[in-house]
């Protein structure tokens, strides 16, 4: 393997975050708060060790498959050790565990949080920034962002595979660093658009940062622990719930639309599956809690709010949604697993990938009912091959297979090991990794305690899995396989 | 499609189970019920409907695995039509639904039971018998019994691929009537011995052959509300533990033995992942309830016995396992999902599925980690073809989603919706999806109410769902498929 290459990436990245991480401290000085230091000795930390490894430079050109995947993994993980250091700093988290899973929780875009009701609230505005800023960060990719501001070269390309989610990462233009700079363009005016509207609602304009930052990278984290309930306004939650969806489009479409090609972008099949998805599901909630919440009006207002945040996998909620019936909690959870498109800042299966896995069985049963016809699949108008088949269902196993491990492992912790430990449990795995956010009972949208009531050594794993499905399984995998080590050298 | 065939098939099946159910009838006035006409209804109903059907014939010999696939899945359907209504006709079931509800979860080896607490000792000898001897029957394959003493012909491989469980029904010898009957002579064999065990242990005779039945059928109806808890009884407990085990080892092990290939049998890798799957899981769950029961071994002796009992997807319990932590609960779901081996009477996914199914996935990552690696899998010795591979990918997968859209529409079901509604749902798919009995919370091992709070709907799509699980999925999905019925003629 090329470590030198390797080294050099994560360097390089460091360094962006040290940058990044000015930001808040400057807002503390604009602010009048005393945490610059908080923010001031992770960023000479980072600079320290990251100047070094960035200049490391490489010797030879050979970056493939395997250091992509390495890369992408050992960023991630570098800058959530980095990242969650102001926290500590401050004391507003004072466990390094626990800032680390609520690090790891920002970059991935999960939102599933260890502060217990009524701990945002006393959370300095700088803190709170870099807390939901991570979001931001996290939702395009940080090494996406390393991709637009730095010279091209030969790694762009298995870099951009490892850490962009969905199927097919397509690139929209032949160059791979005007790729990335398209994609920043999109995310950037999207979430500003965002903030422009709901600051034309009358929030504040910190608010409203914070609340597009969250959105834009489906994340979820909020400075309230009441999260989108706290404003209790239609008007918020519907521009919030619009926004969630948009995000949860895979980017291409955006692109397609800029260059004029409108019909091709909404002739899209994944788009329309999602739609489809979103709409069936807002309806049968809608219906389903109707006796819970009253009237039908507000039924769609907190159906249509909740299904948006779940099925992007932001995780906002406006409603307590552990109040409602078994069924609506079951097609969020099962929205939960499918996600929202493939490149796109969500998390989740993807839609796309479920398509093609439906499409793909349903031919395989066509098969095996008549053993004789010739049967074809296609995606986005273009046929299936039997290789992309295969490693999707290989995908959604492996998910299949994580999960169920992750489980039963977290069953072993104490915080959730009696009567609701199952579902507590459970909801917790899909909802790390999925990168949603909140789960049921234990760890429901509105409880005080949230993850923080589980041991280290599962908020680890948590992290963990939040990584797994953050970065779509392989570079986690990959960089904690023993074999990738045995041989090195 | 050859429909006098269909018809033939399904007819002699309607007069072996008229001749069957002549047994409890004599049973009946053995034990001095009045309980013959609720017997002798449908044994006369069977015969007038059976007869004509079944001499049918048929003109031409185009008999393919479609005609296997529909053949079965009507036999198990009317087979369960007839075999509810002694029930009926008794009163001791007097709903119709239900009592299809009680026949499919007999014929299937499920055990799960709409009998609230208490009712099971209310019914008469003779319907009890049929009710745990539908097990029996069902355990090892009505069709099959129709080929071992039926004379051959083309028919037969293609019922006995759809019949039997596992990804492989391999052929034991090569005639098709001989390899039924030797399946048979196993079956039997095992039972009787069974019963000689418990009735050495003072067990009545006539309670020792409803165990017995209902052991070798992987089912789990018993005489008392109870289940195993009744007889308190550590020499019961540990005699039925290990027929539990041995019926869920692939018949062909048995035949290996029989023949003298002993070194053969043991090599067995499916038989060996099953030891190692109970083994590792009656290990974990005797640690984590040790403090829920007290003695270590006590923990050995209910977990043992209750891993035995849900791995070979029998369902008896001698424990409450809803008061075990989390933990072993989630053991639990997961031994729900597997079952045990293919080739036995055992439901689940099957050990040898899983086997491959991990085996397989671990060779792609292996793949996409080093995609200029040769890598092979091999299952039992034999080297896995990609065909057979991507058929158990296939398998798992629509599995997956039949279990997904039946635990949505259960959450509809008033019985479910509330807190403990997901749980509850949950569990009912899977136990019903895989041939187990109990669930948990509403429907855990010693809740008064069972499958009875469900509403008809719900009676009749778990019913539909024991069915794909005891007929692995494809006769259903053929059978209710609008596309097998259109082009008809």
């Amino acid at each position: 393997m090329n470590y030198r290459a390797v080294i050099s990436v994560v360097g390089k990245c460091l360094i962006i975050e040290a940058v990044l991480m000015l930001i808040p401290m400057l807002l503390g000085f604009f602010y009048g708060e005393n945490t610059y230091l908080s923010f001031l000795i992770p960023i000479l930390g980072l600079v320290v060790v990251g100047l070094p490894m960035s200049i490391a430079g490489r010797k030879d050109n050979s970056f493939y498959v395997k250091e992509g995947l390495i890369s992408v993994a050992l960023v991630w993980i570098t800058i959530s050790l980095f990242g969650a250091l102001p926290f500590v700093i401050d004391g507003c988290i004072p466990n390094y565990v626990d800032a680390i899973f609520e690090t790891v929780s920002g970059f991935t875009t999960t939102g599933a949080t260890i502060l217990q009701s009524g701990m945002p609230e006393q959370m300095s505005k700088s803190l709170m920034f870099w807390r939901v800023f991570t979001h931001f960060i996290g939702g395009m990719g940080i090494i996406v962002f390393v991709l637009a501001v730095l010279p091209n070269d030969g790694s762009a390309m298995h870099i951009y595979r490892a850490e962009t989610p969905g199927p097919q990462a397509s690139k929209l233009v032949s160059k791979m660093r005007h790729t990335a700079r398209i994609l920043y363009l999109i995310y950037s005016g999207m979430t500003i658009m965002q903030i422009i509207m709901l600051v034309c609602g009358k929030m504040g304009v910190y608010d409203a940062c914070l609340v597009a930052f969250s959105t834009a990278g489906t994340g979820g984290f909020m400075q309230f622990s009441s999260s989108m309930a706290h404003y209790n306004s239609v008007y918020f939650e519907m521009v919030t719930a619009v926004f969630m969806f948009l995000f949860g489009i895979n980017f291409n479409v955006f692109y397609l639309i800029i260059i004029g090609k409108f019909a091709k972008a909404v002739l899209s099949e994944e788009l329309r599956a999602y739609f489809i998805i979103v709409l069936v599901a807002t309806l049968s909630i809608a219906l389903n809690i109707l006796s819970t919440v009253g009237r039908f009006g507000q039924a769609i207002r907190y159906s249509f709010f909740q299904v948006t945040a779940i099925s992007s996998t932001t995780g906002f909620y406006s409603y307590d949604f552990e109040t409602w019936p078994a069924f609506s909690k079951g097609v969020l959870l099962v929205l939960m697993m499918i996600g929202a498109c493939g490149g796109s800042t969500s998390g989740g299966l993807k839609v796309s990938r479920i398509s093609i896995l439906i499409k793909t069985v349903f031919a395989d049963l066509k098969k095996i009912f008549n053993p004789r016809a010739v049967v074809s699949t296609k995606f986005e108008g273009k046929p299936l091959t039997k290789e992309s088949e295969s490693s999707i269902k290989t995908y959604f196993i492996i998910w299949c297979l994580i999960a169920i491990v992750t489980i039963l492992l977290l069953m072993l912790d104490p915080f959730a090991s009696g009567e609701d430990g199952v579902l507590t449990n459970v909801t917790a795995c899909l909802t790390c990794i999925g990168n949603v956010g909140p789960g049921l009972s234990k760890i429901g949208p509105a409880t005080n305690i949230q993850f923080a009531g589980y041991h280290p050594l599962s908020k680890i794993l948590l992290s963990f899995v939040m990584l797994v499905g953050r970065l779509e399984i392989y570079p986690m995998l990959i960089l904690f396989s023993p074999r990738t080590w045995k041989k090195a050298g």
